[in-house]
């Protein structure tokens, strides 16, 4: 052990048991058989008990340090049952979803919680504090009541697999340094692109740093699949291309546009029906108004479950739009790509094989810890092609292995984080079997939130359809609305009882459940299932919760 | 603990010793004293060799099951005995550095580690063997040895930070669901602000995914600021803008650049001096030239630490220009940018303050897991101003806390890795003057090399500089090249060297460093120090090495 400034390393009992953390000779004590008191005045002391005390111990006393690996070994150890606790915490009821505080209170420092950074190093007990505290003032993302997000839950293995990538460290560029994390991303890939009904053998994708990322993926590659010279000479050398999505799409293909240098006066939105779902009939006609004004409809993004209403496009009315005018075909899966695996669902998706390319997000409905998205493309070697600069300090094409396993030169980025690990371990311990069972508990889930909904008198569907995923999107009309005729005032109203719910919801960490208002909809709540941890009864308390919180508005 | 397929829980002896896992049975009797025998047969199995048996346990065992608490606390306690015995053997130089096997090596499986993924799930007990794999045929990228990236080592605390991130599993799109992250990411950007010499008040940022997208936003947003109407209408709306870089930069400008609709052939190479230094006076010609052609030249990319060479740019006559011709002035300090925290090497990027964006990657030269990239800008507000698109049901104007917190309209994505944590720990863990202390020594390690080439006789620099920075390039010259006089043939048999002798210690394992041929130069070793672990012996074990590997070439 390394002397940190000329204190010895100390392990004296503290109040709390752990079965961690004891030095050799107590852990010699411990198979021997000896139960000792561990220092004076501490007579109810048992072996178990003692930990060691991080006050004097330094991050400079840690591996690689000498002698460094029993303190590595011990605070690693201490760490981990931090977050044991806080696992379990995340999964029981009883506990606060969220401790709110506001972003000053938290600037200023809570209860001894300061986030200032300092010259000098602190002990590692203090970092052990700041990751309780890190952890106390965060929201339970993982927590049965927790419906925030499209991504929630908090998956065993997949947080192993998290584990296990932070550990290795290492990066997707090359073969070389990450061999093992790059045929599994191949291997999973390739799955992904069979689930959709690709012929593995002639498709490729990449994982990226999330949907949006994905999706601007495929505005990239159909721009350079149609026109290869962008690469080179730039948007000024094309013709005024046009993307299409739908009212209900994500935001990022917009985003995307205006990123790419397309803009985003040239991304037409088409309607969706009442349920959220695009209007082929819409879509052909906009087709054939942008080329009446000479410009170039490239490319269409539908989506497979919207983020609001979990609506589903019909893709094969889509696709035959496509061929016909011979536009790139996105399907943006990220949420609902998932149901591909439920054989019971997956018709939903029924179209998808046609797509040019597809976004799927594994940190979705599937339950993968963030960040997990993959983008697939049906024609091999595309993204290679359109992104590669062969760089050659990094990709240098004599390296005595197959380097067409050198994924680096068919993104954007240049290093990327490895997150298919966790995708593949999770996959390993569920099988497809597995994933399966917990989408269709999922939608289930929603199924019974619906029912529930038209049996409640103060609760309203913002669309009266059993739920094609696992959305719900609704109001709760507190008594007093229920006077007001319907008009401008009862909807002024009904748009500010949300906010004031979920003000309220937030403010007693019960549970946290999102709105928004939508086109002509004010204020409405999405519920949305994508945790293992969830209940019936959690929806029954969702419910109640929510007239508890509301019924004075 | 749930019963799987009728199967009781099963805990039994297995050889190897483990602390953890036991039964609460075990526990008790392990408390009170008791050291017992687990089962029949088993005469010397003491109470801490009692692991679980996880052969009939499967990943819906573990929580969120009923009473899944104790089955979890055991299988991440194995996971963490594994990885903890991973780190130990990373930074034990009598470890391979790498077990290198083939692609279609590890595809077809070896010694019963498959890649594969079924319908059906795999025991725990599958999981864990499936984890022992992955670690065993990956790289060790915190081994003393690995030279093969900027980014290597393995920060413990770092590491802990990871794995608390994993299990907060949450997003930065919004306050409400990280509160302690976002603030931390702003005490951070702040911090690497103020370091760089801005207002911090002044200042903005973002934690993107990588080096690569960082270098992009800073077209992004010069682009932006310069042609606001770029969102809307695109790169038609524009005149013919254009970026330069030096020739020795890195390939994410051009990239970036393709992305972006700019082109690749909008993107001037800057000469740079036999140091890799871009030449300012060639930026101005450069600059003139693009002017008399009609075109605007809008944007220079400088880089302080170069990828190869490890340069830094001159700042101030850069900035000097940029001023003069009204340029948008970005540094790429992704390498070199940690620098800032020596007060003796800072100098070396004196002028970065005059620069309008800058790119700072933590997950190198800091040592930071990766992925830690920072995009620094010093106009407040046009981050925000050229991402945003308002989606509502994101962003929702009338939550209870100051929305400005929400940041997920800055970016180019939607959901966001939390990568602000692990670098936060760090900097409490080991102060700014940690941190100094590291990048020092690394500077010293370069400092040893360099004076070792020069005094052994079958090595050959590069250029002959001290180093600025941790980067030191050179050959090796096998005795039969020695005896070939320059020329063709000599360059010719030169440029093999290289990639033979990382093949052979690849295939040994015995380290790894990165070669690349460069401009005119023909293949060459490129070492570089960022890992904690190396001393001056691994320098003198390189060239050794290198040398028993290639004397016969």
């Amino acid at each position: 052990m390394v002397i940190q400034r000329g204190k010895e390393m100390d392990f004296r009992p503290v109040t709390h048991t752990n079965e961690q953390g004891c030095t050799n000779e107590q852990k010699e004590k411990r198979k021997s058989g000896f139960q000792g008191k561990c220092e004076e005045g501490q007579n109810n002391c048992t072996i178990d008990s003692c930990v060691t005390n991080f006050s004097n111990i330094y991050e400079s006393d840690l591996l690689p340090a000498q002698n460094g690996e029993e303190c590595t070994d011990h605070f690693l150890h201490e760490v981990v049952d931090i977050l044991l606790s806080y696992i379990k915490k995340t999964y029981d009821r009883k506990s606060k979803v969220l401790d709110f505080h506001h972003p000053h209170q938290l600037l200023e420092g809570l209860e001894g919680f300061s986030v200032e950074l300092s010259e000098q190093p602190e002990p590692l007990e203090q970092i052990l504090v700041d990751c309780r505290d890190t952890l106390k003032y965060g929201a339970k993302t993982g927590h049965p009541r927790y419906f925030n997000q499209l991504s929630s839950g908090l998956d065993i293995v997949g947080l192993a697999g998290e584990w296990l990538t932070a550990a290795a460290n290492t990066n997707m560029f090359t073969y070389e340094i990450a061999p093992v994390f790059i045929v599994m991303e191949e291997i999973l890939l390739q799955k992904m692109c069979e689930i959709i009904g690709w012929r593995k053998i002639e498709a490729d994708g990449i994982f990226s740093p999330g949907g949006s990322i994905s999706n601007l993926y495929s505005i990239l590659v159909a721009r350079y699949k149609h026109y290869p010279e962008i690469k080179t000479k730039g948007m000024k050398a094309l013709p005024n291309i046009v993307l299409f999505v739908s009212e209900h799409s994500h935001y990022s293909v917009k985003k995307a546009a205006a990123v790419l240098g397309i803009g985003v006066d040239n991304v037409i939105t088409v309607k969706c029906d009442e349920r959220g779902r695009m209007i082929p009939n819409d879509l052909a006609r906009n087709i054939l108004k942008v080329k009446r004004q000479g410009k170039v409809p490239l490319y269409v993004c539908a989506t497979s479950g919207t983020t609001v209403y979990g609506a589903f496009d019909p893709l094969v009315s889509i696709a035959d739009i496509c061929e016909k005018y011979n536009l790139w075909m996105h399907v943006d899966a990220a949420w609902g790509g998932g149901l591909l695996l439920s054989r019971k669902h997956s018709h939903k998706l029924s179209g998808i094989e046609r797509a040019n390319s597809v976004t799927w997000n594994p940190h979705k409905l599937m339950g993968v810890p963030l960040q997990c998205s993959a983008f697939l493309v049906r024609e091999k070697g595309l993204l290679q092609a359109c992104n590669q600069l062969c760089a050659g300090y990094l990709f240098q094409p004599d390296k005595q292995y197959d380097t067409s396993y050198d994924t680096g030169d068919k993104t954007i980025q240049c290093g990327r984080h490895v997150d298919v690990f966790k995708l593949w371990l999770m996959w390993r311990a569920k099988g497809t079997r597995g994933f399966e069972m917990h989408i269709n508990k999922f939608l289930e889930l929603a199924e019974y939130l619906y029912k529930e909904l038209k049996i409640r008198k103060n609760y309203k569907l913002v669309f009266d359809a059993e739920p094609e995923l696992t959305n719900v999107c609704f109001w709760y009309i507190p008594p007093s609305l229920q006077q007001i005729p319907k008009g401008p005032e009862r909807q002024k109203r009904l748009h500010q009882v949300a906010p004031k719910i979920k003000a309220r919801m937030v403010e007693e960490g019960t549970m946290m459940v999102s709105y928004q208002p939508h086109g002509d909809k004010v204020n409405f709540f999405r519920m949305v299932f994508s945790n293992l941890a969830t209940k019936k009864s959690d929806v029954d308390f969702l419910l109640d919760e929510i007239e508890r919180l509301g019924k004075d508005l």
